[in-house]
């Protein structure tokens, strides 16, 4: 029996459940988990905020692992043959069709409607398809990333799921060499947002969050300037950004606080003719007023949405990690490690901010 | 002395006033203006909805008119000398710097601080500096542009200040070849734009406004539907775009309404990972409440605001009208002709909707 | 059994055969074929022109037919299901991995090594892989497209495997609306891209070719003139080209030859910052010499490769020729009809430039 | 009476000469240099290679200096007054007409017919237009920019016009965060592109050069590797590079070698639909011969001409430049610095590669 997770139902506690050994199928892969994490979304998925959610679900959708088994030969993106023992992660989006309109049409892979999701639309009664679990098991076809060797896995999960969501948002935001580049929020994926923006080519980056911790984290991270939402009202955030950028705004804001506000907020602080990239909006929690006149059409603005991740954000975020896993001080991003008995606390860490990074250790016992 | 309509003040009635003859410059053209425009731009400056106007000003700011006298050589921007006689138009922006920030750095040059607009930001008291006046003078540098022999100046002005602003929100939409398209309004850059996204390859247009007359219009001018905000309300439009395509939204949408709400519905109407052009947001006409996690996030959609014209925008929209001036029925979007008396009767025949196109002929005295 | 076309090595005729009745799997689709088409690449399969081709195969690539059984239920690329006496047509390329790192990291689908090509890349050891056969077996994920009710096959297999081709050479060439666009070649491929670059919104169109027969057709299929290469040299043609152009060339050029020389050519005709999309270079027909200062560097151009089709150019394309099956008149680029018996004549006759397009009916046995 | 060299023809010795102070007009502005520099293009200048050059000219297109008097009111492109005592540096290109076709309607403003160079397409009758100079007369409307306080004048020259021309390759080779570029060249141009490609988030940066002691400085200068065209022939230098990318070739390929032969080089290490940026053919050396069924289409490949440079990438290249001035020796690809009366000697050890950088320091006397 495998020890995992499971969150029953919205504002349940989660419990830990003995569950079957997987069924290794050809072409399947069985990890032991190393490190999974808890973010932003879990809460959410505790909350029920997320429409389509099959609970009972294995919470967890970014983790690393070791291979325990494969069905066959199996082998990860880049062709190479893995092997009991290597120190793996995965795409948790699967079950890209690859054969619909979204897909083939309009290239759209993240809106494809048969996608799912390790650790957020897969049911426990599917198998051991998210990361608070002991061991987790990889279906036919699952999109796996051998670690390089010095890559160890607490700096990939210190990253975790802000990787790949951060990677695409500043894919988004087309980031061109010496902008000026705004970051909204602090939390895990701004932090990622701060070292790849950083990374892309921004002359100064701005990050704007809370609490202090987290902007000093942010200094670390990549930013040049850190604005504290505590110190600063909303009107005064706004007039720093414009400060520091000779009047005119950002040539690039992106957003990743999942705070409705901050989207009216953002569109003040990019420049006319720049570019707002909105990743944080995950959930629906609630409204925002704008004024279409002045933050859209004289503005001249390009706001794009965010929605989901690929391959190749987490393939290419990986790789940038190890490039510059020394630059950064990626693991003091970890706050603490939590034992699969812990995820409640966890779970509520995470949702009053007392931790920049909360990360599931299964095999803590 | 040459007589002209001046908009003293904020709803104050226009006069007609005999004003000095111009002064000709080195570089600069008088002409004899044949035709000019009451566009919904000129009923937001009569109410005062735009900040930085300074009244008294002529308005008119596309128009067409015959060169009389030019002060020494003066060519069109495909270099030819221009001569008296000529029938020309002219870019009615001016005096973009080409030294700034915006025009250097960000190549933005519709959001240069210098650049002046004929008929909306220059004063009565700098001259002849608006269409609606017996003669124009076109001050040295302005953009001047030929029409070709096979274009008459009906057809010209019957599109009017909507072929640039059109032309270049279907620019910011980058339509692609089959991509099905929603225009919201049916006012003339509406019209225009139902025209030009034909042009750029779409398979369907879908024409969003009222009354029936220019609805009727949309359907000669491109649209393959036509949808009416009289008929259905803001849901069952939004129902019948999802009908036309598979259930899935519009590829591109493009805004032509100068309505906040219209925002918010477009958004519905744009397909997961499509886009959306705001163009029609001119005037500040109040605000928007919008979801970001529904609209923006989760949608994966590009919005892109569209903020004046440059001279690409003209000069292209000039040639393609040319090309295509049998194909649609451009002159029937004149519903009347005003002479310059006529200039308040005029403005509020456009406020009520009473016409597609209003165009001035000061030479009908 | 079934009687098709076998191609059994380079530069020997191809026989008639008798072969088995396909075995239906689950998701596949027993097809009936209406048309399949004889193109230029059949014509350098024959000779042996195309590395890795595993002889004995089944030519055809670009084919339509009625559905005669399917395994189980199959949906067409709208998700509607097929049913017996459906018209379709098919994606030629499958096998697309969604699994290589041309699939998933650089999104170039088009260069995954797994991919295959009906028609080409299948040997006839392997089923009834390929058009010139009365029945075609379209294995489990073929993406299959239901022709509309309006659109006959004879109108489709006109357009052919020109359709998707042209379509993307049309993409990658990135037309903006006022563009005057040359098209090198006036073979189907060629013709194609006169219709699509018109409809995407060509100012001009140009083509070039020969024999008067194809340019002919090239009138009427969207270009606004046509340079014979049989009346004037490569110089007089370039000239050509400049003077309807102000002098500067065209915004874009599009390849559609097969010949080395022409990409020299090409590159004399397309504007400073101007746009050339090369799709005709499909099999290897020698070197060309080529100035780097001038042609490259100098004119600050952007030359864009175009290999092989995906599905959305296809269905696109299909879309497209449906809205427009009466404008352009399609059918008449179908010189002559072929039995399978007549095979090798055709061959012939496509090598000859004697016909524009010759149609395989293997139904007229 | 100034001191300056005139380059009187081509292949005849440079001259030191008196030449008359520079009137100073309205908006005009006096430099007193601090530093210009030698570079590759000056050589050809010297043998006449590029067309349409006016000797005599007083070479040196990127310099900087200090403002010795102002004709009025004069600001930087940050709108800032200059004053007496100010370091200052400015855009070679000059004239620019922005009314043209190419700068309004192409938008392609490094072709515009008007635009003229400091020290290249002016003639030394016009003035003191070139850098090898005690003093340089900034025609009204030249662009300056101030140096930040941090950033000396050593450093700038450093880079040199290298900068602006390597920021126009990089930033039209549009480098995706994780991609492998490859940099061909390892002149000062080469140098800035292996920075700003790093700078732009390159995962890995490839330098191909010599000598040892440039192969040397790109590994300082932000290059991964470093491979000698001394050591290994074009054929083993593709396979390195092969072999450094999974055997995919790079995502990116930069040329800066102005050899013709580095083209087809080039299009051999970049893999199947990345991007070649041709930014090193700046003048005529001669032709390169290249397959276009392999190099071109079926590798799906993009290839880019870069030609000349605009404002903004002298303007982003000298923040980048000041904010990264003690992340690369940037002062370490000085060589020698040298006297106007060792002009000649500057030309020769440039032409011989003995130098890296070669700044001409006119005040040395």
């Amino acid at each position: 029996m495998v020890r995992a997770c499971v969150m029953t139902a919205p504002d349940e506690p989660v419990e830990v459940r003995q569950l079957p050994e997987p069924t290794l199928e050809p072409g399947g892969v069985v990890l032991r988990t190393i490190y999974s994490e808890v973010c932003g979304t879990d809460v959410h998925l505790w909350h029920g905020r997320l429409a389509g959610v099959p609970y009972p679900i294995i919470p967890g959708h970014v983790s690393v692992g070791r291979v325990e088994a494969t069905g066959g030969e199996v082998r990860d993106a880049d062709g190479q043959v893995l092997v009991a023992g290597d120190t793996v992660t995965f795409l948790d989006v699967h079950e890209n069709c690859y054969s619909c309109w979204y897909c083939l049409v309009a290239k759209a892979s993240t809106r494809c409607p048969k996608r799912r999701v390790y650790g957020i639309t897969y049911s426990a009664s599917e198998g051991l398809l998210g990361g608070w679990s002991e061991k987790i098991y990889l279906k036919p076809g699952v999109r796996i990333i051998r670690l390089p060797p010095t890559l160890g896995p607490e700096t990939f999960i210190s990253g975790g799921c802000g990787l790949p969501t951060a990677f695409h948002a500043v894919e988004r935001a087309t980031i061109r060499l010496g902008d000026t580049v705004v970051v909204q929020g602090t939390g895990p994926v701004g932090l990622c947002a701060c070292v790849f923006a950083r990374l892309s080519g921004a002359l100064n980056v701005i990050a704007i969050g809370a609490p202090r911790l987290r902007l000093d984290m942010a200094l670390e991270m990549g930013a040049d300037h850190a604005i504290s939402i505590e110190d600063a009202p909303a009107s005064r955030r706004v007039q720093i950004v414009h400060d520091l950028t000779s009047g005119r705004g950002a040539d690039v804001v992106i957003e990743a606080t999942g705070v409705p506000a901050a989207v009216a907020e953002g569109l003040e602080m990019v420049r006319d003719a720049g570019v707002y990239s909105v990743a944080g909006q995950y959930t629906d929690a609630g409204d925002v007023t704008l004024n279409p006149h002045r933050a859209i059409n004289k503005k001249h603005v390009d706001i794009r949405g965010t929605w989901g991740t690929d391959f190749s954000h987490l393939y290419r975020a990986v790789q940038m990690l190890n490039k510059y896993r020394e630059r950064f001080p990626w693991t003091e991003m970890i706050s603490r490690y939590y034992g699969l008995e812990q995820a409640n606390e966890a779970l509520r860490d995470v949702e009053a901010g007392r931790v920049v990074k909360a990360v599931v250790r299964p095999g803590a016992g």
